[in-house]
């Protein structure tokens, strides 16, 4: 009776992930898409890497927002050639140490949180078909990750893979009533949905790092980071914020909030991975609104589910320097960790000390190119290293883009910016040449022997626009 | 000290609507889209085309939602030759008045709500540059239709220009802090912000058409409705409905809610265009939720603005047939109103029964084609013309797809559906065949006499896939 091409769409659920992966037509040489915000507790990117080996499909790229601990599995199928490329923002210890190695014989390509979607939406990454986790979702496709019991908050990382590859796949372990409530991947973008028993360990989702720090250190560089905040000209109604989840760079919000409730400032928002401490910064009423996407913890989770201030975005509005804007290009002040930073304020959060490849830039090149305020909060010495050195190990985001950097016993300013150094050192901070902090590290812990790399280029890091920033090399 | 490609990248605030439309790069030629949600309030479409006449621009493609009765300004545009094509869905009887005389050399292509972003999605049309009108936006873009003092509801065809247009200018009265709270289109699909005294004239904006009838034949055809779903097997837990604006589609609510309160039943989706009459079933707790793309009246449009089972959805979702799915692939009851219906249950609803065109298929074809039932609603007669008559003077909804006519004097059933017919039978409801009602009519008025059209085609009319369903030609 109907129109013969529409009858019979009544639902999209297939039998499993198999027939999903057959029914897309996945083959050798594909670029599969993945989201990470069930962080460690995911089980849909080993689950569709492990089916994929055994279906003997080949040669895969291998496209996901992050690859982190949870994940390690996944070395087998890159062990076995299942996937012979990789393309994200950060990767788990576990994978890096294989990658160093050199078990891939290509280069994984290690983007920013910006540069990803970048890569995609600027047309030199074209994904074949996109997995999308799901906590919730409808037999047609509507999904979310706010409802479920493995609710995982923002899904701002999967509207790349909705909007942009050919065949779409939702996976869930909470199927819904047609039509799902809260939609953040409508039903117009998804081809399949597959139902399994558990998309994740919602214990892995909450990441053992977002904890306050106590290490009297860090609240010392937290302090240090607030005042230069106050003294930054920023520090004002309307101010927006960005931070990370490192141990001083997290610790800013508590001394932020106490800024702001002593000279009653109101900020406008809070942008990018958030946590409870932002969560308790918006419910104080100290700002507008978040722009969220990735929720760190529970409360973020339960936060992005109430209240309709904390809002979810995706990652291109988040940071694709590719579109005509982002939330980035509105922000004022961003606090970015390191593992190494160089006399040329070039930062390093690829490598370890010892060079081995772990992490990766997630927003941290997007934020310090963005930020009116970048600010690198590191203490000087980490575990008997320097971390203020002459020449960092890699090369993850380019100094020119970083404002200041934040010890515990001094502040350096670019050089680029003597106006800043100027009011910082007005204010009575304690500013100083980034040559003098290096001094004072590699003379508490003597200059320490480099990690010997080999030949092999074991991963490319990219800046936002997809520029190549540098390389790593296998160790020896 | 930011990358360059960066810098300054703080508002896309321009000054004037004729700004944008140079900084678009607008030309002669190029398809110009914008959203009618404004409805006979809008004020954009013909500021625009006025500015682009005053620009000296010709040969434009009008691509627009609705070009409703407050659109009758282009009507110098299409004489003057700034406007030589239009696409759209419904058109107000003044510019439809002027269409029948020939002004226009193509003839306007007619299309459904689904087969209006079909049209852009299956590639077909290609819009160059997209006006979205935003009762509230931010300096970067971030709009929506809820807040402000001309809020308009929904935005769910701003989705489309948002998604294909090659640039996009949003138009607004309420530019708010960034970044705006509740967001419809964001701000990476935005190049230029226009702040205007006024988007539109709210009171045009809620449709006089909008009330419930008091007409007691009206109200029976209304009730016969009921009954028939009723005793479709459809009236059951979970049930999803759909109904117009027009008198005795809009009474069925009424009865549907008295029924489902006595009932018990609770169901699951309310789709489309929606007016208090929806959003009272929704907060009675009949219905899980409502989808809307274009909210009629004030209370709908605080409704969607309030409540968070009251969701905004884009026309894709709605209605686009080429999607992997859209939300009528899920609807079960559709109510439809008629200009006229045949004898083969083909429907009219572009041109009067004295030969002008006017009005549209709005979701008509769409909702005819997709809903498991599809109820005609139409009065015997309508100002002394039969209503039910041997041949449409167009076919705007093939008979195929509609299941049931309903009259104040007969049900008739589609021939295809013989076991409906029987269930409707069964029950004691007035079925009878389309001829008879088409004789009762006949017999009540007389044959008419039918309008003499010349030979020039001034409109296309396309079902919701894009296939030419029929041509409407000028009155002679």
């Amino acid at each position: 009776m109907k129109i013969a091409h529409k009858s019979g769409m009544s639902s999209k659920l297939v039998s499993s992930l198999r027939e999903a992966i057959r029914l897309c037509g996945i083959k050798d040489g594909m670029t599969i898409s993945f989201h990470h915000h069930l962080r460690d507790g995911d089980y849909i990117i080993n689950h569709v890497c492990a089916e994929l080996e055994a279906m003997g499909i080949r040669d895969i790229n291998l496209h996901s927002s992050g690859l982190l601990q949870g994940c390690t599995p996944v070395i087998n199928q890159i062990k076995s050639g299942t996937i012979t490329g990789i393309d994200t923002t950060g990767i788990g210890a576990n994978i890096g140490k294989e990658l160093a190695k050199g078990i891939m014989k290509k280069p994984a390509m290690m983007r920013t949180h910006g540069g990803f979607p970048a890569a995609v939406t600027h047309g030199d990454v074209k994904i074949d078909v996109a997995f999308l986790a799901a906590s919730s979702a409808d037999c047609m496709g509507n999904m979310n990750g706010v409802d479920g019991s493995a609710a995982f908050g923002s899904a701002g990382y999967a509207f790349l893979g909705a909007q942009y590859a050919g065949k779409v796949v939702v996976v869930t372990d909470n199927l819904m009533d047609y039509p799902l409530k809260a939609c953040t991947v409508d039903e117009t973008f998804v081809d399949y949905v597959v139902k399994v028993d558990a998309i994740g360990d919602p214990a892995g989702i909450e990441s053992g790092t977002v904890r306050l720090t106590k290490d009297p250190v860090h609240l010392r560089i937290a302090q240090y980071a607030m005042s230069v905040i106050r003294h930054s000209g920023l520090f004002q109604n309307g101010m927006s914020f960005q931070t990370g989840t490192g141990g001083p760079s997290l610790a800013v919000t508590k001394y932020l909030k106490e800024a702001m409730l002593q000279e009653s400032i109101k900020g406008s928002f809070i942008l990018g991975g958030v946590s409870a401490y932002s969560v308790d910064l918006l419910e104080s009423g100290l700002f507008e609104t978040i722009l969220d996407t990735q929720s760190f913890d529970q409360r973020a989770i339960r936060s992005i589910r109430d209240n309709p201030n904390h809002q979810e975005i995706s990652a291109s509005r988040y940071a694709n320097p590719f579109m005509p804007s982002c939330a980035l290009d509105s922000l004022d002040v961003g606090i970015l960790s390191a593992i190494e930073i160089d006399l040329n304020f070039n930062v390093n959060v690829h490598l370890s000390s010892d060079g081995h490849l772990m992490g990766g830039s997630g927003g941290h090149g997007d934020v310090a190119d963005s930020a009116k305020l970048s600010i690198i909060t590191a203490p000087l010495v980490r575990a008997r290293t320097p971390v203020v050195v002459d020449k960092v190990l890699c090369k993850s985001t380019p100094g020119e883009v970083v404002d200041v950097l934040v010890t515990e016993l001094g502040i350096a300013v670019n050089p680029g910016r003597p106006e800043l150094r100027a009011d910082l050192a007005a204010a009575g901070l304690p500013v100083c040449d980034i040559e003098e902090l290096y001094r004072t590290a590699v003379g508490l812990t003597g200059v320490p022997c480099k990690p010997v790399f080999g030949d092999k280029v074991v991963a490319q890091v990219y800046h936002r626009t997809n520029t190549l920033l540098d390389e790593i090399f296998a160790l020896v």
